[in-house]
């Protein structure tokens, strides 16, 4: 869905134009009133020091914004918001800046409301596991300070050493442990959230029981900063696992990664913390483009595409030794134990996450490349994917992976001429956003809309619900200038 | 919050106005419509057949509406909304009326809009545990239908025989196994909803990832009715635990209860199931009021008000030996072990849960009684309990009871002489809403709001944030015909 590294689309982002929309251009009495509410460190206008704030980390999405703002209080946020709506002034916010879908960086001259400075873990209730933290926290960060209190965020990524829980809660991510966990909004007990005219809305709340009204929390979880900007979470924070294992199986075929699912699901029960998946062409860009990686298999030639890889987490509170002879013995029946790898320490177990975290980073290293993010039946995944490949052929390198244990795809494809990345684009969209529509799955499992699928949302939702959707924007961003473009359709 | 049994109250309700809302009075030519639009068994105007429908089951609230009509399809459902809105004719949509604050019954002469012929099971994926069924489902038959493929509905209450998954869903109930399941909200996957002006949003989805726009299908979870009527579900379902084990212990104190919970929450961890706890009288309420209950310790003396219960559930798809050793030999450090009882088999296990699901009926039992349904810190719990005893004083019987393991606290109070239930109300409300509201509890933590506490909002919600409410149900609402009075403050 997104194109990572330079593509050809960047260009036309450039130049993207505010047509439409009534935004007042910022000023230099813009930026003297906000140096007088903020310190000057939280202002910056320098474009050197702006341009990072500029671009997604994909390279692909480039702002023209001449301000960053990085207040360090909601107050501040508040105040920052109420002169924007006063004064037509269109914001988007930003969290670690991780996002794949452009929704954390301006597509033309927005102010960039950075959460970095906002950064205070206030408080954890040893009793109730339950976090207060400010959005700019970032996750790993948050993490090891709740290792010593022996309690986990539940939620973890690939990009959690520099991603912000705001955001994390903002785009509703996912993850790679999403069958351990979870969806994330389950265990967001409250919100504090600024609204674009400067309201402070308290949604707090640190109860995991709350039935008082509409949830409308729920409506920021996932709202990608276009309704408000989330500037505090309470958060239910989970016991950590004493123990864990990891285990790394190839697998002849797709069928017999489903049957790991179907074994893992009905053996390991509870104890079940992830079921990953990846083909042969995923694991092959990993030995070849990560250095020092493990590997625990040789590589299978170029036309045992078949060849699939299931990654097996088991983890619990208490020793999982019988619960792990059932399930190795169960794949010693399918002939399976001999071609599979147990992490038996801290240091394996995290060299075999390894092979699955570095798929993206992979594709990074191969060049320009397109990112999709689906949900879809697990059963309908392998005709998925030797369709996909049948449809790039020549033109480019296509590798599939994700999470079998919840149903969330991905698939990079890599040209193997910049030059045809247009053409490929074409021959997978809008073909597989109607395929899966019909299919009953979703075009963003997790990524989110952003800037790049905000267009196709037809593919995702009814007209009538669109314009629900519209309705309720207009309802607590009535000026549009809270992330406009991002999320829902615009002209 | 809501006085079960014939109440002082009930007269005040059967008087309601109307006043401040300009609905239709419901007259012939409406009834021929519906007739024109609606099988003969699904329009009910006979007065006899329509009673049931006007009254809550605790028998509080008293309604005077002339007409149910149950239809058995959703499109059906979109022409009677549309008739309601285009005529300005108020609706409560109701299932299976087991609420216990007046939510799902009409309050004046509502047209009550039955679920109960909407109750197909339509689809179940055995692959994804994905059900699909309407709104009129009984929960109970759900579990056993999904029994025959090993899994569970994600949701247990003590209504489970006559309550609607459409209603479980419309008040996000909590219930026994909240430890175990987590919030309702986090397996809903889909719905399908009609909205007042008859339009039908299809918010379904049978994908656990789902990052396409505003999630709208939350602001209908826990609206109770008010924002639109839910006809269909798509459920994540659990798998069935195939190992179960309850232990019901007897401890000369709350702290004990407050050990338990810490001792079970990390021995147990993912296997720990439920954690009940009953104070001295509640247990004896059920002792002395339920036929033939099983009474596995000798009542504790009056004075010996620190006498509490707690019941503790364990649970997992593999065997529980070595976990339940652990667990039991720290209740034997404790020298809990010999006050413990132990569910050897299903029977025993019913038999335990009956005492705790059977604390309400037992205050039935009793006469007229006030029940509240709060969130709040366990270590809260002790002193909280002490102090209303003591409010209340030589009025009435208060018991305590309620789920430990999710913070979520009932008490009921049966008033000695039913002339004094008014001064009992006004020892209790709004005295200790306010102290919830300081304590950052909950004043409804799975009851809901409803009529009951329609009022009652300013305790739960700041004023900013019910505007935003309002303005939610406006949008999706504008005549305010869907359940009027209820969940939120009206005049």
């Amino acid at each position: 869905m997104s194109t990572v590294g330079k593509s050809l689309y960047s260009r036309a982002l450039r130049g993207f134009s505010t047509s439409g929309y009534n935004y007042t251009k910022l000023s230099s009495s813009h930026i003297d009133y906000f140096r007088s509410i903020l310190n000057n460190n939280e202002v910056i206008t320098n474009s050197d020091e702006v341009q990072p704030y500029n671009e997604d980390w994909t390279k692909k999405y480039h702002g023209k914004s001449e301000l960053v703002l990085k207040p360090n209080s909601t107050d501040k946020i508040s105040k920052i918001l109420k002169f924007c709506n006063d004064n037509s002034l269109a914001v988007v916010p930003q969290g670690g800046n991780t996002g794949l879908v452009g929704g954390g960086v301006p597509v033309f001259d927005e102010i960039i409301l950075s959460l970095r400075n906002l950064n205070k873990i206030e408080d954890f209730n040893v009793n109730t596991g339950v976090l207060t933290c400010q959005a700019g926290c970032i996750l790993e960060e948050l993490n090891n300070y709740l290792r010593d209190h022996s309690y986990e965020v539940p939620l973890d990524l690939g990009a959690k050493g520099s991603c912000h829980i705001g955001g994390n809660i903002a785009t509703h991510a996912g993850g790679i442990h999403f069958v351990k966990y979870g969806p994330l909004r389950a265990n967001i007990l409250g919100l504090e959230v600024v609204l674009a005219n400067g309201n402070i809305l308290n949604l707090s709340s640190t109860v995991r029981k709350d039935n008082t009204g509409f949830d409308l929390k729920q409506l920021f979880i996932g709202s990608e900063g276009a309704l408000g900007i989330i500037t505090r979470a309470n958060i239910n924070c989970l016991r950590l696992d004493k123990y864990s294992r990891v285990a790394f199986i190839e697998c002849r075929s797709f069928k017999e990664v489903l049957k790991i699912h179907n074994m893992a699901k009905s053996l390991l029960g509870r104890n079940l913390s992830a079921v990953e998946f990846m083909d042969r062409n995923a694991y092959q860009s990993v030995v070849e483009n990560i250095p020092n990686v493990h590997k625990p298999f040789e590589m299978p030639k170029a036309e045992d595409m078949e060849v699939s890889y299931a990654l097996v987490e088991i983890a619990g509170s208490q020793p999982l030794d019988d619960i792990e002879e059932q399930f190795f013995s169960a794949l010693d029946q399918e002939k399976l134990l001999d071609r599979c790898v147990i992490g038996e320490n801290v240091a394996q177990t995290q060299a075999i996450w390894q092979i699955r975290e570095s798929i993206a980073t992979a594709s990074a290293h191969m060049g320009s490349f397109l990112i999709y993010d689906f949900s879809l039946d697990i059963n309908e995944w392998e005709t998925f994917l030797v369709d996909m490949r049948k449809k790039v052929g020549p033109l480019g390198f296509v590798k599939g992976y994700g999470h079998v244990g919840d149903g969330n795809i991905h698939v990079n494809v890599i040209p193997y001429n910049k030059q045809d990345m247009e053409k490929v684009v074409n021959l997978i969209e809008p073909y597989y956003f109607a395929w899966l529509k019909e299919k009953r799955g979703s075009i963003s499992a997790e990524h989110g809309i952003g800037f790049m699928k905000a267009n196709k949302m037809h593919y995702a939702k009814d007209e009538n619900v669109i314009e629900y959707l519209k309705q309720i924007k207009a309802a607590f961003d009535p000026k549009n200038i809270l992330n406009p473009k991002k999320i829902l359709p615009y002209k």
